[in-house]
């Protein structure tokens, strides 16, 4: 049972992380924070979150479990803020979607690896964002990777650990770089690519047209392109290397396509086609752990 | 009122054509044609058509309506097949998704533009192929292009225009080069790009381990990948230039990207993605004619 939670920045993850314990009784009190107190009010009148302080060290006073979910580059003002605030028991844990730049924001804020941090990151969210499009059930049967450290505390992981499960994830451990790769490949590429893609064609003169005539194809392909840009542009910021290093492998294989239609090299077509269907069905064959809905 | 419809390759999109027409009360008797007399019995046996033929010439004996949807490649062959058997007053139409190709097919099949063609795109599917996944109502709401030639008989164009009505869909007209300019824009790049990320992923060592944490972003982006290989090959082939040249404006539009990303350009990355989830917002606002799958 956590005793109190103090959410900060309470948007769709943070939210929705609040109503998830609740609905599952693993939490008797939770603070919301962030620096809009109109939002965090809004919270209030929902029922996400019990009271709240737009000063993120008042806030955590007393709390035993901590979750930081505002954009990357708000992580380092955030721990600068709470460091010295803490509660001794307390573990804080965060949602952002690349991890060695979150780290790299507590060591410069805190002076070192506190034993008390653990990186994670819930593989949910839709193209949603804010408080109002938070859910409880947003995180059932989703993954949740944390990445701790040589320094964590496992006990802290644990405590961690406990709550996601609460909140109906499935939790696996895995390296900070490592995390950032898997992450760059099935999630910041793609939202890039999208973006780009509805960023070429909005620029083309018959745009209108254009997109009347897109259909339910380009819809699905472009839905993560109604994503939050300010997260977007930190994640870009934050996992800078490994996403372009994703991007090169990418041009790549767009390049041997983009050969094999100019050399009208049906057979390499059909090759690569069938490859990517191939995996593409398994990938869509998977059971569980692969709801409808993500975003990030 | 069609006599006899004649459909030729009896698949998602003819299949559901047929569907279409019969539940509409707006067709007599449907013939079915193709290579393979195991598909085309099944597709007597689910009620699509009511009899078959794997000759595509007698099949289309005494049709006043003949539907075209096989694969681009196999355009010229049917052509060649149909063109002295058609009844006096029997217009044909096509869904293939790419139309300079189908028209030079017709002319090299023909001698020259038939009166009688209909050059025409239904913008719907499914990622699913096969008379299985047909069902009625795959075209309501849709949009359908006829690319109507100077030589075609406006006649015809109004029967066929009719037929899809009938169908549930919307029907506009466009010139032949427009067509495949947006449509290598809205569907094409996005299927050869959903194609390569799948494919990057796939060859990545940790496939495996990849696609495990993969979650609902990626599985809306990389939907339109699980698409029949050879239709796909067949459209790169058939609208090469246009996809080439829809490929050149996007990469130029990824490498202005990829530069914000490794110079840190947080105000550019902004600014683009600000400006493509705006495009896909309004996108995805627009009413009607955009029900929920797609794969074309």
């Amino acid at each position: 049972m956590i005793e109190r939670l103090c959410v900060i920045g309470v948007g769709l993850i943070g939210g929705s992380l609040a109503r998830a314990l609740r609905a599952a009784g693993a939490v008797r009190e939770i603070v919301g924070t962030s620096r809009n107190a109109a939002h965090l009010q809004r919270a209030v009148d929902l029922g996400v979150i019990d009271r709240f302080d737009t000063d993120p060290a008042r806030a955590v006073q007393g709390a035993d479990m901590v979750f930081v979910s505002v954009p990357l580059g708000a992580m380092g003002s955030v721990f600068a803020a709470i460091g010295n605030a803490l509660a001794a028991n307390a573990v804080v844990t965060d949602g952002g979607s690349a991890k060695s730049s979150v780290v790299a924001a507590i060591r410069d804020a805190v002076g070192n690896i506190p034993s008390w941090f653990v990186p994670g990151h819930p593989i949910a969210g839709t193209e949603q964002s804010g408080v109002e499009a938070s859910f409880a059930e947003l995180y059932r049967g989703r993954r949740v990777i944390l990445t701790p450290l040589a320094e964590t505390d496992r006990q802290a992981v644990g405590r961690v650990r406990a709550m996601w499960e609460a909140a109906g994830a499935v939790v696996n451990e895995m390296d900070v770089v490592h995390h950032d790769e898997v992450l760059a490949a099935t999630s910041h590429l793609p939202h890039v690519l999208a973006f780009a893609l509805v960023e070429s064609l909005a620029r083309m003169s018959e745009q209108r047209e254009i997109f009347e005539y897109a259909a339910g194809g380009f819809r699905d392909f472009t839905r993560i392109a109604s994503s939050d840009p300010v997260m977007w542009r930190d994640i870009c910021l934050a996992n800078r290397d490994a996403i372009l290093a994703m991007i090169d492998r990418f041009e790549q294989d767009i390049a041997a396509l983009t050969e094999a239609i100019r050399g009208r090299d049906g057979e390499r077509l059909l090759a690569i086609f069938a490859d990517a269907k191939a995996a593409r069905d398994a990938f869509a064959g998977q059971p569980a752990t692969q709801p409808a809905q993500d975003g990030q």
